[in-house]
This record gives structure tokens, C-alpha cells and sequence, in this order.
């Protein structure tokens, strides 16, 4: 189960340390304009050692296109794609071999397998985000031609957190600090937290935003391919992620319907289409299932990276006492990184929803 | 795309106040001992009108099975059922053929499909879970044929919530009180909330705990088709929830990794064919997205019922302003309802899971 | 595996003498007009007892649609469907519940699922395809609304076959006999031979033969999803099906390519869209995998029914060796009633590509 | 729709002109070892230039496996691999940019996606098969592990045919000529025949045989995805291909039940676990969809190839009338070089039966 979507389906491969990890994104729609530079901008967010809050490891991240382009074109043929292994310490792995990681997937991959590429979490290494975020862009090249952006952004680490809605002018400057967090004051004091766990060989948790604007309504189904059911998985495939929730979210919990129901009044602008607009959006751009037009809104919550730079007792595989050896280069928090990779899923699956939502019409248009 | 799963696999049709709702289960493994008197407990558990904290509104919920069992037992061929809808009160909801109602799938199901059944929710209408929970109590007869229990609480109404971990000896007692919350103390508290809520025509949100125990290592894939991501989208397809997590969920957010991670250590249980367990559990049972044999547990939140006892304004179909007529006859409060919905959905999850497993290795068994 | 499609998507279940049998059609497009006389049209075609050459058996085949439409019109929302079993003879069949008939599914389910219903062939049964005229009278409805048309008839039966093309004006004759043969007088000879064999006991195979009218280019997909090789998957699964070709089909063995290359040319027809055409039409209609405009041809090729009424010597699932008591009501030839059933599977399989296709270019119109 | 398989599954990517081909195989069975030779072998037979019938472009074909193989084993995780396309001859294409060549997929592509890369028949070429044969090679892998071997050879050429039923003993000469005929005389014959027709610069068709041995029963399902309508779908999606038949096949339209059901008989052969066998295999090993543990027997007819060294009359993409160019390198039949072809296909859906079996009984083992 290593493909993810229904119309536009990306099929990633690839462990940490093999040869390359790579992918196929099928079901690219025709005719669009190849952005090389947008590609090489969504990389770029994702690779490690951009700055002193992540990981020391180098990685050159060189994409190569193999097909499904043509004269500057998608031609709706798959995209196959693949990036080279190159900065390998395979052998900072070797005294892992034997060693379950707590908090990894050492043990299970091993019990769902029975073998397993144990140099760098192989298969479950973070690496392999990287062909998400090549699809996603692809996913953008096409939802860009519809005018639906997606943004998103540190909304937490540790106990730090944004505490006001961010709007689109706070949103220009998400990019402008390591952290990306839109509100300066707020990134400085995340990222003076993430240097002081660092030193202590530590990791920190935190929440990622995101927001999808300019998204027409009737995109999601109505029973088990909810989009935000849809979302759900998306999210919870990242690593490290362990919540999701979208508008309201667990606040739900204690409102009262009166508060949070959202109004529909009348569309009054002339430049918009739209006929009716809700007051608020405790929705969080959909209702039972389906995009109902406003902004689609959802955070996601990571867990400390589980690699730290301290040593944890914990077992070999067969079950005596040990300790981990703290060798490697990890990022102290996973968010910052996280949030290009949150931005890549979302656009791959609402480009796989908005596709699906053209079949639904005996006669549709557009 | 009204299917659910890959191996076990659960289609369903119906609107509320059409003929019939109903569905096809379909990969059920020959050879299970159909349990009548499982589906019937489980269809009463769903059933409104179960207390005065629930709707009024009375449903029979007779499910007949169509096919798929002879002699007593499963035999691997689709399961096909109906529930008749039979106390229609569809003169209630034809004021609403033109109103959109707030917060609720009206609008978003006209902008999709161009037409709807207005009558009682139609499609998106909660009576579709009803299937769910039929799909469910199939996959318990065939999960507890490995040992594996699930069963979803109550955790939270409102601002009334569970504080302390619930131990097996207090899930016993989940459905001795209406609001299925294992502590009777709080049970009574957040019924008492329900019934004040109710009496202002309000409605109230909360958060259901799911635990599965019994589950042993290896179900869910590592990239797309994490364990927790496939229990995310299963989650976040029933009608009202907002948020998903598992484990640590949201706090991980403000964790740090040496405070978290789960060391494993050696099993010195004889009777425990597990070499090794985890001291602690923050990673609710899964790891990289594969289960490690601990406790799988998640939560669930939910929003307060959009339909309200108070009229409230919004637009109709045009956009004209107008409001809505408060009748017909709703729950105050998803949550307690919700259980089983929610454990049909974590059962009919992992026996896919479950089955898909055995597909990993060349010597396969069990 | 008792789904077939990828948007248009049918779900079947039931055994022959269960309770019912029926489906789930998901994905039928919102908007289109229900036309219930073409349901029944369809469902009347398949019917056994029709006439002196097929089963005496008779089944009313009431069909109740249980949802997805509203006021006349289809919804989007799945159409769930039964059609009570009512004929049941069920005590024809107590001698067979341990005999394995020659040719019949008996041994095969046994060895699969170790369990089955032996009544009437159970979910092995012929009556199953009583689903998929359902869903092909729905997929019907839709394609007409791009003036797509799908016509079958009986090409062979035994060794009388048809020598000269059908042209439209033979087809409107299809249905003006017994056997569905266009040609009367060939249909006179089919018929005399099907009422020798089924004066022998005996029973016969023969040929369908299938035209679509109005397929648009660019019908299905280029490397797996081949609209031929989706063609031939629904026609194989069809019971009693043993061949498929289109177009040249196994002529194409003997042939040349400098004589059977189809030349493109001008389309000079001012009220034809087209601009090219094929000169000739050997590719059936497809070339790469995907329509070309022209006329779709293809052939599906029928065993003679196992059941015989005769005694045939075979073994009990113990390995013992008896014989087949003949019993019961069979056709003494398949084709016949195989002519719609064909037509079904065709109009899933077409409305399932030409909705499949809306998906792959960015900008898309109809 | 460039995946093919359930729970073995491949998906390709590649133009023929482009970077490079190939795919991903996702689903493959943990702990297989991986045998290179066997790779190796499988990509020479189906390696243009093998011989004086085949064309003459080269091709070096040489793979490269990127993940899902460790320390020589397989471990569960997809196989990603690629083969560099190196022997450009581009130029050869630059005057078929506007041509719409008679019966290959220049014009269905370009109404399907509105684009379309000419060169050497991108997508359409039967380059992409060399991914398939890579994904056969590894489903051979496994299947040996239970004893399943798949075996193909050319049966018929122009109408020069097999006559007699090939005997274990004839396939095990089949690899021994160009042609890949188990039997030599007319292995010869067939050799003449295509050098013949390739000095007149045309094509000509024939039709692969393939037998399947040691599948134990049980394989595929009985509706849809009956294993005959699984490997119907497999063919037919091979280029040039043109029909399916298995045991009767078309000649079952001219049989009676009477002289074609396949009697069981106990099994008296000690070494043999099965219980019962039939005395003749008219079914072709599959009755009611599912394998019946004989051998299984098909054949797919192959058109001759669409492009020949004659000029031949057509239209460029405007409709006006010109001609092709008759050049480049071509086989003359493309019979031989299918037959590892329809072997790879067979494997991969084979091995997706299997695994797909282990899934449909509560107690399962192998």
C-alpha cells in the first residue's frame, strides 16, 4: 500500500540508504505548464540543513524527471521520478542493527516483515516525504490553474504557541524565519526553544496549520471519502504525526451548537460568484463532507522526533537490556521541516478530490 | 466512493427517508459462526430513543441479512442487508426543501450533485451509520476469533470530562449509564449537562476513547496506510467529528522525546507469547504506523448537533435571508450514540488490516 | 472482489436461492432521468421462461430500488437495488450437497472457502447477472445522454453463424425472435438446433456479438486500464464465457499488416463532428487502448451449460464416485439470454471510462 | 490507470524516447531471495535483436533495482527500478509529428489528452512491456516458492500452426528458436514464413499459448474477478493483442455439454495431495472463476504490427491526406518477443490470486 489518491495516485519507493527513493505520479492531468522553479522551491523547503534549528545532514535532494513531460508540458502520462541516495553514514548505522529504537519502527517493521533495511529506518526514514513533496508540487502546478492555494505554517512548539488567527497579510511572512512561523516575535521564542533542547541532546513536539484558500464548494463525498476524512489520512501518514482536526477541531468538545453553528447570509460582493457566504467558519470550509467554499482550514499535531541525543535504555531484537548509542543528525523538532510536506499532501489531495468531482454530474462543466 | 476498506470491505446506500438504508460487506472470511444475538446488541447500542438524554425519534433498526451465510456460518460471499425506514415523518422537513440549513450538508450537496433529498438529511443523514454498525459487528465475530476486544467510551461532554485513565475493571461499567462513561460519578454530571442543554434546545459536543486490546504486532502499512492513519480516516468519516489522535495525541505537541519515548523492555510473562512489550504506551499502540501488540488507543471529538430546538437565522436555496423552524426530534448530544459507531468502525479497520497482513510474507501463517 | 468499476462502480451479493440477491451501483452520475420502463424492458430480456428454448423456470424478478433518487431523477447518492429469490425448488438440489457437479463451481468454492451453499449453485448461480442488467439499465440511461448505444445479438449458436456483417437496419430485428439473431432465417436454424439438443438432454454453445454506436474518441486508458482489455474483463466475468475478441480478433493471427491497417481519411460529413475517420475498421473501434471514434465490435464466446439432463458420472467431495441426477430447469443454451447481459457489462464498462475520462486533461469541457 | 493488480501490484511510467522506463512493485512478498540471474534471463528473451526476425535496434535493457531488496532478499517494501532509454534514434520520428499513422494510438492519444509526445510512440510503445517483464521476473520468484511455473510459446504464425498438443517434454524445446515454437518443424516453417513477409516489408499476426502448472486450487473469485477475467484483462492489455480464449476457448461455441464437461475422478496418486482430479481439462483449469488445481490453459491472438516498410496512405492531424515514411526498425511479428511478455503478465496475476486467497477464510495456513 504504498500508493496514495484515486485519480491523481502518487506510488512512492525507497529506503533511507538503497540506491534512490522515487515515485510515479499518475493521473497528472494534460496540458500543464512544467514550473522546474516551483519543483526546485518545494524541495528546497523540505531539505535538511537549511538552517541551525535542523538536521546537520546534507542532502542534495537532485530530482530527476523521467517521463510524463513533453516540450514543457504534462502530458498526462506518468511522471516517474527519483532522487539518489547520496549523503550515505551507513556505518553511524551499524551498531543499530540489532537495536530496537524506542519510539521507532524497528520493532514492528521486523514483526510485520520478519527482515528490514535496518541503515537510517530504511523504509520508515522521513526521506521518504521527499517524493510527497515532488507529487505536491506537481498537485500545485495544476490547482494554481484553478486559484486554490494552499499555506501552512508553525502554529506551536512545545508550550509556544500562536494565539491569534493569522491572516493572509501574516501569512506572507511564514518563509521569513526557520521556524516558519508567520509572526516573528512568536518564531524567535520557538526557535530560541528548539536551540535550548537541542543542546540538551533533546526533541520538542508541535502543531502545524494549514489553510487552503479559493477551493469551490462540492469538492469531497458525502459518506466515507469526507474531505476531511480524506485530509485525516493524509496528515496522519506523515511521520511523526499523532493528531488531526479541522474548524472547530477538539475545542468542539465543550461548544454549544448555538455558538458554533455557521449562518449562511447572502453573497453581496459583485466580483465573487458565490452566492451565499457563511458568517463564520467553525466549519472549517466543510460541511457534511464537502468543501462548502470558505477556507478550508486544519492543524496537525507532531510528536517529538524519537532520535535523540541522549542515551535510552531499551532492548536488542531479542529482547536482553541495551541502551542507543546517541550518534547521527537529527532535527530537534520536526515541525518546521513539516510544514512544506503538510502543504504537499493537502495539494495532492485536493487536486485527487477536485478531479473526482467531475464525475458526479451527468453534465458537468469545467 | 461509498465502499470502506480493501479486503473487508463494507458498501453502503440509503437515505433517511427513502425505502431502505443498507449495505454489502464484502471479504468477510468463510467460516465464522454468525452471532445474531452480537448484531442485535450492537444495532440496540446505535438505537435512538434509548433514554430521555437521546432523540425521541423511534427506530426499529430491523436488520435483514440477504445473503452471504448458510447453515450458520459466514461463507466468504458478499453479506447484503436492509434496514427498512419505517417511522417517516417526512411532512417535518418539507419546510426545509428550500432552506439551507446552518452547519448542516444542504448546501454543499446542492453545489455537488445539482439536486437532493431534502427529507430528514437524506444521504447525510447519521441514520447511514446504522450500516456501519452491521459491517461492525461482523468484523467483532471475526476479531474475536484472534483475541482482539475493542471498546469506546465516553470520555468527554463538554466541559465534564474523564480525568484519570480508565483501567479494564472500569470499562465494565460503560454501559451501565446512558452516556456510556465508565465512571459513574462523571456519567452522572455529563447526563445532567445533556438534560440542561436539552432543555434550552441546545446541543453539546465530546470526545469518545477508543481502546484496542488483544491486537498483535504487525497490522497497518508504513507509508500511506498507516494503522493510525486508516483508523483517522475511518474516524473522520462519521457524521460530526471534528479531531482525531491517538496516544499522545495533541499534548505530543508540547512533549519532548526523552520525556516520551517508549522504551521496550524484556516480556517476562510465560503466559505472553510477546519477547518484548513497552514500558510505557505514549505511542498508543503504534509505531511507524504498524502495531507493536500494546493497547491501541485513540480519541475521537465531535461537535454539538448542528440541528437545534432554537430557530436560528441563514438562506434559503437563493440566498434570501430566512430561519429555520425548529422541529423534529434530535439528539442533544452525538456523543453517547457515537460509541458504537465508533468501535463498527475500529473493528471493520483492523480485521482489513488484519487481512491484509497476511499478504506480506512468502511463509505465511495463521 | 464483488465490485466491478472504478467510478461507476456495481457491487453485487446474493445467491441463487438465499433471501435475495441485489447491489449496491455507486458513482451513477446526479441529474439523469429515471426511466423505469427501460429497467423493466432490460430486466424482461433476461427473464428465464421467455420461450420454449430457454429454462421453464420462471422468476418474477420484481427489482425495488431502495435509494438514490429523488423526485424522478438520480441523486449521485448509490442506488441499492434486491430482487426477492421466489422460485425456489430448493429440494431439487438436497441430492447435490454432496456431489460435484462436472464443470459446475462445486469443487472450486469448497476448495476456496472450505463452506457453500450448494442450493442452485448459490452464489455461482447465473441468476447473479440479474444485478448487472440492473446497473447496465442505469449506465444505459447515462451514455444515451451522449447518444452512445450498445446493441448485442447471437451470432452462433453450435455451427450456425451469421457470414455477412449485421448493418443497423438487420439489428433493429434482434429481438423479433427467440435466439436474438438479426437474420430470421439463420435465427430459424439456431432455434431448430437448440430444441434438438435440448430434446437430447444436451446443451450447446455459441457466440454474442456486440456493436457500440457513438463512443466519442478517447475512451479508456493506454497501458493497463485498455478499454479492450476492460471490455474483455467484464465480458470474462461473465458466466459461462470462454473467449473474447474485438475487432480482427483471432483472424488478426492470419492476418497482414498491409491489409488490415485502418487509413485514416477527411471526414467530408458536414453534421459530423470529426475530421478523420478510419477508411476501414479492423482495430474494432480501438487503437492503443482507447476509442478512435469508429464503431466498438467485439465477440464473446459461451460453453454449453454443464447442466445436463442427462447422467453424467463424476465423483462426491469425498472422492467417491457417483453421478449427477438430472434434475431441474436449464436453458439448453446460454446465448440467448446472454445478449443483454453482454449489453450490461458493456454500458458499466463504457460509463465507467467515459467518466474515468473527464479526469485527464486540466482544462475539460463536457 | 497505470497499475495493474491488487495486493501485487505494479505501476509503470516511461516514454519510449524519454529518460528512462520503469516502475514500481509494490506488495511483493518479504523475505524472497532475489535471483538476478532469473531477471537477467527474462529481460534477453524479450530484448529486441535477438535474432535475424526480431527488429534490429538495440536495446541494452539493463535494469537497476533501487529499493525493497536487502542483503539479497526481498523485504516487503515496494521495488522501485528504472532502465535508462539509450539507443535514441529520434530523428527516425521527427516527420511523424503531424502524421497520424494508420492503426497505432497517434490519433486516440492526441483526442484524449490534447498532446502527445510522437517520438517512437511514447506511452504507446511496447518499450513499456520491459517494465512488466521485470515485475514477472519477481512474481516468478515467488511463485517457484509453491511450485508454480508459467510457461508460454508461439503456437500459431500467419496460418502456420501447432497442431498436436504440446507435451511437457516439447516445452522444454520451445526456447531453443528464434520463434519460441516447442516443435521445430514447424518452428522452421514459421521462421521462413516471417522473413518472408518481412523482405514484402510487411507484418503478420499470431497467437501465444500459454500453460500455467502446480497452481493449487482456489485461485480468484467468483464474480468479477474471476481468474479467467483477471488474465483476460492482463493479455489484452499487451499491445497488439487482439483476443482471449482459455480451454475450449471459441471452440466451445460449436460444443455440446454433452462432450466437453470436465468429470471428476478420485485421485489415486500417492505423491499427490489433491483428492480429486478431472479427466479432461475442457475448462482450462478454471471452473466458476477459480482455479480447480489442473493445469491452466490460454492463448491471445496478436495482430501484425502497425508499422511496415511500405508506404501507406493517411492523414497528418489536420485531416489532410499524405503518407507514411516507411522507417526505423520494426519486427515483423511481434510473437515471438510476447511470449515472455504474456509469461510476465501471467506471473503478476497469478501471484496477486494467491496472495489475495490467503485473505478469505477465518483459519487460514500457507
Amino acid at each position: 500500500m504504498n500508493t496514495y489518491g484515486h485519480i491523481f495516485r502518487l506510488t512512492t519507493f525507497g529506503e533511507s540508504h538503497g540506491a534512490a527513493i522515487g515515485g510515479v505520479i499518475d493521473g497528472m492531468p494534460a496540458g500543464v505548464t512544467f514550473d522546474e522553479e516551483l519543483l526546485r522551491l518545494e524541495m528546497s523547503r523540505r531539505r535538511p540543513g537549511q538552517s541551525r534549528i535542523t538536521t546537520a545532514r546534507r542532502e542534495t535532494d537532485e530530482v530527476e524527471i523521467l517521463s510524463g513531460i513533453f516540450e514543457g508540458k504534462t502530458t498526462g502520462t506518468p511522471i516517474g521520478f527519483i532522487v539518489r541516495n547520496a549523503d550515505h553514514h551507513s556505518d553511524d548505522y551499524d551498531n543499530l542493527r540489532h537495536i530496537l529504537r524506542p519510539s521507532h519502527a524497528d520493532f514492528t517493521f521486523l514483526e510485520k516483515y520478519g527482515i528490514r533495511d535496518h541503515r537510517g529506518g530504511g523504509r520508515a526514514s522521513a526521506r521518504e516525504t521527499l517524493s510527497r513533496v515532488v507529487a505536491g508540487a506537481f498537485a500545485k502546478m495544476a490547482l494554481r490553474c484553478y486559484g486554490i492555494r494552499i499555506q501552512a505554517w508553525t502554529r506551536q512548539v512545545g508550550d509556544i504557541r500562536l494565539t491569534r488567527r493569522m491572516t493572509e497579510e501574516d501569512l506572507r511572512h511564514t518563509e521569513e524565519n526557520a521556524v516558519r512561523c508567520p509572526d516573528s516575535l512568536t518564531a524567535e521564542r520557538m526557535e530560541r526553544l528548539i536551540l535550548e533542547v537541542k543542546r540538551e541532546g533533546d526533541t520538542i513536539g508541535g502543531i502545524v496549520e494549514c489553510r487552503i484558500t479559493g477551493c469551490p464548494a462540492g469538492m469531497g463525498d458525502p459518506v466515507f471519502g469526507k474531505l476531511h476524512a480524506r485530509l485525516a489520512a493524509a496528515m496522519m501518514g506523515i511521520n511523526a504525526a499523532k493528531g488531526f482536526e479541522y474548524g472547530l477541531g477538539f475545542e468542539a468538545a465543550c461548544s454549544r451548537g448555538s455558538q458554533t453553528n455557521d449562518a449562511f447570509v447572502k453573497n453581496e460582493k459583485n466580483d465573487d460568484p458565490r452566492r451565499v457566504r457563511t458568517l463564520t467558519n467553525y466549519s472549517g470550509g466543510i460541511q457534511g463532507g464537502i468543501s462548502n467554499g470558505e477556507d478550508i482550514e486544519f492543524r496537525v499535531a507532531f510528536k517529538p522526533v524519537a532520535t535523540l541525543l541522549q542515551e535510552q535504555l531499551t532492548t536488542d531484537t531479542e529482547g536482553n537490556a541495551t541502551h542507543t548509542h546517541p550518534k547521527g543528525r537529527h532535527d530537534p523538532c520536526v515541525v518546521p521541516r513539516a510544514v512544506p510536506i503538510v502543504e504537499a499532501m493537502a495539494a495532492i489531495t485536493l487536486l485527487d478530490a477536485l478531479l473526482l468531482n467531475r464525475t458526479v454530474r451527468i453534465n458537468h462543466s469545467s
